[in-house]
């Protein structure tokens, strides 16, 4: 049901570059561990490119859009039409991501894997099986055909960044309503109770997280995707284009040894999707911020991750990988471009 | 005994623009709050620059080495001829903010206010009262005219950076002994007791942390600085010059308006004396990071502050405050880029 390729082996960072890169480091002129998670992004991004000399120059953005028939329960501050207002801001250069890209240098590719746009925009890809999901309250999201056709939209969004030749990749989304399909696919993977895991989203207060959550819980029920389901069951019955898009996009990206710079709640869960059909991808991911989305921190304990920033974002639109781009550019650039102990004649610790 | 104008008041921070800047904030095309910190940054700095569209381009780095006597007490796990061989490496470009001033395009001068260097080096500028400081724990380390002199050390190397026109200014330091002397001031002016605030330095272990707190208890009882002392008595009975030169330098910054953005302990302890001895420079301080040595939560608790990023990082130099600009940055950029819900086209929030 979901393509062979999503099963296909990652290859492993290599570990002769691990080492090299630690040595490397001890030899530069501060304290060893001094420059803390600068120096184990580095060594890290080292191994996954396996080279002396890691880099993130070039980091592509592909973001991600779809609709979701959720929407029609309530579950977001903001009515579905904005998301493909938003695909037009995109395009327009005015949305966050928009200028973070901008100011970065980072390629931006938007595709629509699933909105309810139904004409083609300028600057955005088209590549999707319907307009928008179902919704999931009263029938399963997508059919088996559909989940595994956003997932090819996955594969063939990271295709298209070859040409970029790229240090790493940064995947994002955009849809009205798609915390709930996040946190419904997160509530039956982890699994944990939708309350646990259910956040305000663009700005729901305590009643609409609520509803929310009931919302959840009543469709996992109806689903029978509650407990040890497929995860492919679990992406039909609530996923989103979207999600299973960058899923996809992970798994395709570690299969050609990117680095995937993961952003928030949203792009967490699809990193989980990723990690559990494919665990052979989970080495390939970094990941760049904590969310204030509540379920963020349980996605990223599953995962065994620890983000590098934590500035209470809750944006989406790759807007906390882009934000912490910088940082592993420095890294990078410290790791380069230092001078060791010997070349500037500075003497070691005492003995 | 200090320099008179160490006690002018520094300008307000403009509320207007401050007022200004949370409204466009409100329009910009993201649920309000949804950048979280980023969002915050980009109001202070516009009220503080006093200006709609606030900037962190332009951000020179001045960094301040001295040498101290302490260091002959063993309380560092470096030897003291390491400061001198970093002014070279400085100099030279090898050393890790020389490497990221680089990469952020930021000018960077280093002052030697009082390192053990004879001779003068090229690429380094010269304004120090004595070599080194004397060893605190037989003696005060410094005269009040020395105490006063790298006051207006400091003051010369924030005049000597207007030709820059700063949008930020960034302090750093080097100096072996240098955490020793800054926590003994932070001891004294806290108050609280030295082993809560000794920390690691350049990689103490725990014997060493204890040797150390003991030299800091001993020397604030035999100059009875450890309550109620005036903040000129604390400096030159356990003062560091390159410390005492960041807090004239941050004094002497926030009167011409220009914020400051606070690297990690030793900065944070200079910017604690800056307070302590003129209140009014409080809201220029922006705080970079938590460094992983022991007393800054201590001493950001103090001052009320909380920092960007937490990575681990105990290097000095300014390094976190250098890896967290672009943070600030992204913030501005973000600010001044990002279209209005009107501007745009989207439709807010559902009533």
């Amino acid at each position: 049901m979901l393509p062979d390729w999503i099963n296909s082996e990652c290859p492993a960072p290599s570990e002769a570059h691990r080492k090299a890169a630690l040595a490397r480091q001890a030899q530069l002129t501060k304290p060893l561990g001094a420059l803390g998670r600068l120096e184990e992004v580095a060594v890290e991004l080292a191994a996954l490119q396996a080279v002396d000399r890691p880099g993130a120059d070039r980091a592509p953005v592909v973001l991600f859009a779809g609709d979701h028939g959720i929407a029609a329960q309530g579950v977001s501050a903001y009515p579905p039409e904005v998301t493909v207002q938003m695909l037009h801001n995109f395009a327009g250069g005015g949305a966050a991501i928009a200028v973070l890209a901008r100011s970065l240098g980072c390629p931006l590719e938007v595709v629509d894997v699933g909105t309810l746009a139904d004409e083609p925009m300028r600057g955005i890809v088209v590549d999707k099986p319907r307009r928008g999901t179902r919704d999931f309250s009263v029938e399963p999201a997508l059919t088996p055909e559909e989940v595994a056709f956003a997932c090819e939209a996955g594969r063939r969004a990271v295709a298209r960044q070859s040409g970029h030749s790229p240090d790493l990749v940064i995947f994002g989304e955009m849809g009205i309503g798609n915390t709930t399909s996040a946190a419904a696919i997160a509530a039956a993977l982890l699994p944990c109770a939708p309350a646990q895991i259910v956040g305000s989203g663009t700005g729901l207060d305590a009643d609409g997280r609520a509803r929310k959550a009931r919302v959840i819980g009543d469709a996992l029920a109806r689903h029978g995707v509650n407990t040890d389901a497929a995860v492919a069951d679990v992406l039909a019955a609530v996923g989103g284009l979207e999600i299973i898009a960058m899923a996809g996009a992970i798994i395709a990206a570690a299969q050609r040894r990117w680095p995937v710079l993961v952003d928030g709640f949203i792009v967490s869960v699809a990193a989980l999707v990723a990690v559990r059909l494919n665990p052979s991808c989970r080495p390939w991911l970094l990941f760049s911020h904590r969310s204030a989305e509540r379920g963020h921190a349980l996605v990223l304990e599953a995962l065994g991750a620890r983000a590098l920033i934590d500035l209470d974002l809750r944006l989406g639109e790759a807007s906390g990988a882009a934000t912490a781009l910088p940082i592993i550019r420095l890294a990078c650039a410290l790791h380069n471009g230092m001078a060791t102990f010997a070349e500037a004649a500075v003497s070691g610790r005492e003995a």
